[in-house]
Parts: structure tokens; C-alpha cells; sequence
């Protein structure tokens, strides 16, 4: 973070305390032996110099909080609440607290949020989204951790639910039961949830010699839509054209068991059923509950948090003696997943099926 | 906050810098006139010797953070999120940033996130529940205003949604309609909030001079109970008991209308149904939408920031000669609602009437 004009630096806090500027790297970085009056007052003036790291002077000034700042841009939380509380479980253990901040889709609010963040010094930001829409990175002097919405920067660390993986678990389930007729009801088309998963249900569909009947039916993530959708499907027939609706939320796929009850079919035993979300609220009123994907949401904040902390303060490398053959020196690798470590990019993960009377009956 | 023996005090500190207790509290206090230097000095002494008032030092020593602790026991968020938003939107305006805490109804949890907010030294904190039963008052030596989840303290500061006068709302809506005759489906028998609203609707229907049909419905906040509670009011009868339905939830509320719809009955011309809650996903869902209370957490939020900060920096009394007859010289009584000034004891936020398909008639 700069100041207005030339950043402070190590030698303009050396200068304002009066000691050398290792002993300023010393006291920022709680090394060495200094008095602690000395590490007070330079840590003092630091602060009120404003001296922040740019990133290359950042491991030289190793000075941590232990402050975490949490900044979503979701107005709502059924999505960013579980993955905000992964977090700060996974934080509460380390000793660090979180700091909030809502931006509400407004970009004037999120630069504020922002700089309030790096003024308080925190050690680091995980932003998190609405939606598994790829956002703008954020420029800030801390590690950044993008959670549910990934960065548009492929250098950056984003960890994001995988979709397509759901979707396989579905159809596996729907194959297992000998279905080969699904229809497909989801939200809203422009969003990137909704691509990946009808691009994953189509590749799903066509590895297990299914079909796919008609067009795909998406248009908003509500319950009036999911029953429109269930009588577009329909139409005027009596029988229904598949023997399995694939639904890209637990609100649509409720809709829709009411929906088939209400024109005369019955769940599972003329079309089976299934959701995404794991929603209580939803999967649960349903007449018959869900199946349905969990994107286990929580798991995928704690993983934000992990990778943070690592970005935070880096593991020293794994001694070379210990690798196996072909392991890479640097313990670093696609698919590493112990506490923390794992290559830059997208880490993705994975959601579980739970299996409920929407698809298989329980009498 | 007491140190592991005898407390830290003033004259502690000024011995450690070497300048007067005097001089100590200027720094503390932001007050008269000292070199950045000293005062520097003087805070870096304080937070190393771990200096904090307790409440009798605590105006001495007027050094704020700027940073406001949101603990919330609630580990799903629908009540406390929009609660949080309302408080983080107030704060955010005084330049203050808020630490979250989540108890998730775990007491060690609570008093271990206790520890870590005070010795974070935050300026207050915030105390909100997932629903309105009073709870034990915490502990800390820095303010604390209660939201949504009283404390069972009167001399605690607790704002609560003001659910008598939703109920109240919804009765005189439903009697300016024609309705004599209303039945009563709730949740938890033993939660605050039923009580509360079975009690006013109790008193409502009496001064109106309306009947409560049969025994009021408790069961669970669920859909099923809802559908359910349907067939227990109608039993074998063709006519409904009652002309109105009032629920003491959206959800319950929209499952309601569903049944009613499946018995044959039409919403609102058969039977109007109210909810509570004014919750998009139940009333937009519901056919026809559904007329509730919004009980307005956002700006319960706002008001328990409001009072904290009041709490944390109280405003001088205002003088006396503004005064008209009557006024109580500190400005304060029952009902005031200026900014952050009110009497100690639970402060109610009045909620809002939202009348939609489900008791009036859309055509």
C-alpha cells in the first residue's frame, strides 16, 4: 500500500525512531535481540509513518496481526454465510479473529472496505461472492484468497465448489437406476453455475449413453419457474418425455415435485427428481425430500482459509531426501491437498450426493 | 480485564515510560497537547504491560480501536445475517470495523471468542441470537448491546424485534377486511416468539371484538407441520372453521396455502392466510403471495450499533434551557429514538405490514 507521493520505507522509519534499518527489520520482524521499549517504538512509528510492504518488501517485514479480513460481496448469505463460517472456524483455531466486510455489489463500498482492511493491517483478504461468476482481482499489499468466485487472474488462489463433479455424481445415480430419458430445469442462463453445469450434465450424459430430451430449460432461480418449466415440459402430453428431471437447485426441484403431483405424476415412480444445494428448507418441504448435491460449502471456506494462511506464512520446503521417485522437490503438485498447500489457480472442491426419496422410493 | 494478579494501573504505566500518570491519560484519552512521540510511547507501554480499565477507569482511559466485536450464537444466519448487515452498515459510517464471532450455541466457543474480543481490545460488542429468547448476559469490562436475543438483564441494553405490534398489525388488517373468525398455526410451543405472538394475538382478537377458532396449532417451523396443521383445523369438515389463518411464519405460512389449495379451498376468497417473517423465498413462492410482517432486522442491526456507540462515547447532556415542559433534563425517556439515545432495558423496532394475494384478492 502507498502513501500519497513515495512509499515509506525501511530507511524513513529507521530515520524517525533514530536506529539503524536492520534494527527496524528486526523489530517488525520479531527477530533478533532487541530491548522491547526499541521494538515498541519502531513498531510505533512504523505506524504512524504508515510504512506498509509493497510485496517485495513484504518477508522482510514479517509482522502479523492475526487479523483476517473477510470481504463479501453477497447482500444475501445463504450462499456466502456457510463458507464465511468455514472460515472463521478454520481461522478461530490458528488464534486469528476476522474482520467483516459486506460490499453489496457496490464497488465504491468495496474499494472503502478495502482500504479500511490494509489500514488496519490485516494479514491477509479472502473475498468471497454470490455466484461461481469469475470476478476483477482485488489490488491490495496482503495475500488475497478468492472463495466461490474465482479471480479472473490465473495467478491468483481461488478455491470454487465442483460443479461439474456434482453433476457427474447425478447422473452416475440416475444411471445406477436405470434411467436414460432427463430433462434439464435450471436458472438463470447467464451465469456461470448454470453453464458448467449443463455442459457437465450433456458430457455426463453422452460418457453414460443417456439422453438429453429437448432443449434445456433455464430461466430463473425460483419456484414459479421451476412449475412453468415443469408444463413447458409437459406440454399437452399426458406422458412425460423423460423419466428423470435434473434440476439446478433444491428451490426448482421442489417446484417441480409439486409441479408433476399437481399434473397427475408421481415422484419418484413416474419421474425421478433431483436438486442442488442440499437447501434444508428446501430439500425437506419437498413431497418427497431431495436428492441432491451438497457443494459443501463450509469444507470449501476452511479450505480458503488453509490456503490463506499458507500464502500468509509459507511452509519451509519438504527435505528432498524424503520424496519419492517422481515427486516434485518442492512438495508442490496438481491435486496436493494436505493443510494449506496446493498449486496457484483454481483449487475446486469436491461436493457429495446425498441421496433422498425424490429419486428412490422409500415404500 | 484484570491481569493475572493485581490489575495494571496508570501510575503502572507512566513508572515504565517515565512520565506522569497525568500525561499517561492524555495519551490514552487522544487529549491535550503531547509530542506524537509520547504518546506513542505511552500506548506502546499500555498494550505491553496489558494495560485495560475496568468500567470504573474505563472514562479515563478513552482509547478506542475503532473496531466493534458482532458475536452471534446463531450457526445458520437467516435472522442474524440481515442483523449483522444492519449493524456493519451503521458502523461502517463511523469509520469502525467490525469483528464476527460465532458461537454456534457452543459455551466454551462463546467465552473462548470473549476472550480473544477483549484482548483485541474492540470498543463494544455486539450480542445477537438466532431468535428472541432472553439469554445470559456476558462479561466483558467494554459495553455490550444485545440484538434480536435479549439478555435477561433489564439493566442490559437489548433491542428486539417488536413482534406484539406485527401481531396487531395483522389483526386489524384482517378486521378492516370483514374477518370475525381467525385460526392460529405456529411453531415451537416453548420459544419466546410463540409466546409472545399467541399472547397479542390473544389480545388483538379481544379488543377487536374477533374469535380465536379452536385450540391455537404449535407444532415445528416446518412446511410439513404447516400442511399438516391444515388437516387438524379442518378435520372431516367440508367449511373451514375459520375465514382468516394467521401463521406465526412465512414458511408456515406458504405451506398453508398449499394444503389449503389441495383441500380445495381458495386463498384468499375461501380463507386468507398471513405469514411473518417477510421472507422472498416462502412469500414469493407461495400461491398467492403472501400478505406478512417485516419485523425490519436491518434496522435492528442499526439501532444496536447505534446504542453501542452510544454506549462506547456518550454524548453530553444536553442543556437544560432547550428543554421544554416536561422534558426530563438528560434528555432521555421512554420512546425517544434519536440517534443512539433510549432508555436501558429492551428497545422494540417496530415492524412493517406487507399486504399481498394471500388476503386481499389480486383480480
Amino acid at each position: 500500500m502507498k502513501q500519497e507521493g513515495r512509499p515509506v520505507r525501511i530507511v524513513d522509519v529507521a530515520r524517525a525512531v533514530g536506529v539503524s534499518p536492520s534494527t527496524v527489520s528486526k523489530a517488525l520482524n520479531d527477530s533478533g535481540s532487541l530491548r522491547p521499549a526499541t521494538r515498541e517504538r519502531v513498531r510505533a512509528a512504523a505506524d504512524r509513518l504508515g510504512f506498509v510492504s509493497d510485496a517485495g518488501a513484504r518477508a522482510l517485514s514479517m509482522r502479523r496481526t492475526f487479523i483476517v479480513g473477510l470481504l463479501s460481496t453477497d447482500d444475501v448469505g445463504r450462499f456466502s454465510m456457510p463458507v464465511m463460517l468455514g472460515a472463521e472456524n478454520a481461522l478461530t483455531v490458528g488464534e486469528i479473529s476476522t474482520l467483516v466486510a459486506t460490499a453489496r455489489h457496490d464497488s465504491v463500498r468495496e474499494q472503502h472496505h478495502l482500504r479500511t482492511l490494509v489500514a488496519r493491517r490485516v494479514d491477509g483478504i479472502i473475498v468471497t461472492g454470490k455466484t461461481t461468476d469469475a470476478r476483477e482481482p482485488i489490488r491490495v499489499p496482503v495475500p488475497v484468497v478468492y472463495a466461490l468466485a474465482p479471480s479472473t487472474d490465473p495467478d491468483d488462489v481461488s478455491v470454487v465448489p465442483d460443479d461439474a463433479a456434482g453433476v457427474r455424481l447425478v447422473v452416475d445415480h440416475l444411471r445406477t437406476l436405470g434411467h436414460r430419458r432427463v430433462a434439464h430445469i435450471g436458472g438463470r442462463a447467464d451465469q456461470n453455475t448454470s453453464r458448467v453445469r449443463l455442459a457437465a450434465l450433456r458430457d455426463a450424459l453422452d460418457a453414460a449413453g443417456m439422453d438429453l430430451v429437448g432443449e434445456p430449460l433455464l430461466g430463473e432461480w425460483s419456484e414459479p419457474w421451476g412449475r412453468q418449466a415443469v408444463d413447458l415440459l409437459l406440454r399437452d402430453d399426458q406422458a412425460p418425455p423423460a423419466t428423470a428431471v435434473v434440476c439446478a437447485s433444491d428451490q426448482l426441484a421442489r417446484a417441480v415435485t409439486d409441479r408433476l403431483r399437481e399434473r397427475g405424476l408421481r415422484v419418484p415412480h413416474d419421474v425421478a427428481v433431483t436438486g442442488y444445494d442440499n437447501w434444508e428448507v428446501m430439500w425437506a418441504a419437498s413431497r418427497p425430500p431431495l436428492t441432491t448435491v451438497d457443494m459443501e460449502l463450509e469444507q470449501l471456506g476452511r479450505r480458503a482459509a488453509e490456503r490463506l494462511l499458507a500464502e500468509i506464512q509459507p511452509e519451509p520446503p519438504e527435505p528432498d531426501a524424503a520424496a519419492g521417485p517422481g515427486t516434485r522437490s518442492d512438495g508442490v503438485g496438481p491435486g496436493t491437498r494436505s493443510d494449506g498447500v496446493g498449486p496457484r489457480g483454481i483449487e475446486l472442491v469436491p461436493p457429495r450426493l446425498v441421496v433422498r426419496g425424490s429419486t428412490i422410493a422409500g415404500d
